[in-house]
């Protein structure tokens, strides 16, 4: 058995409303320090196998089908025995 | 300059219909290894001060204020010096 963190981030060449609109109400609340701030998406799972690479191709298959849209998408993953 | 990276996940003992979906939508494609699928948000930004201990509290504060709803979520930081 497997622990799962993916990370989903957007492209850095595309545009983030969503951390833009983010920023801006922290500048708003005089946190001005705090910039480029982009948002993604986190998914925790775990996977039911005995074998590593057994997972990691499961969660390489998951990235690609379910958690991103690969023509606009970063991932990134970290698998940890439990 | 600090990078930071805030993992916003929603508490262990709320439901994340979300991330039942996702299951759904894997096991509805063959992946049934993969299971207790959970949704969460990832913030990346940039923190403009040369103190670290500084960019620990204006994470703290962003985390209470903006990126968290404390009520429901947790969330977890990693700050680097850039």
């Amino acid at each position: 058995m497997f622990k799962v963190e993916v990370i989903v981030t957007l492209r850095t060449s595309i545009l983030d409303p969503q951390g833009k609109t983010v920023e801006h109400a922290m500048h708003s609340l005089r946190m001005n320090t705090i910039n480029n701030v982009r948002v993604g998406k986190v998914f925790h799972c775990t996977i039911n196998t005995s074998s590593y690479d057994e997972a990691k191709k499961s969660v390489e298959e998951a990235c690609k089908k379910v958690f991103t849209n690969p023509v606009m998408e970063d991932y990134s993953y970290k698998i940890e025995k439990m």
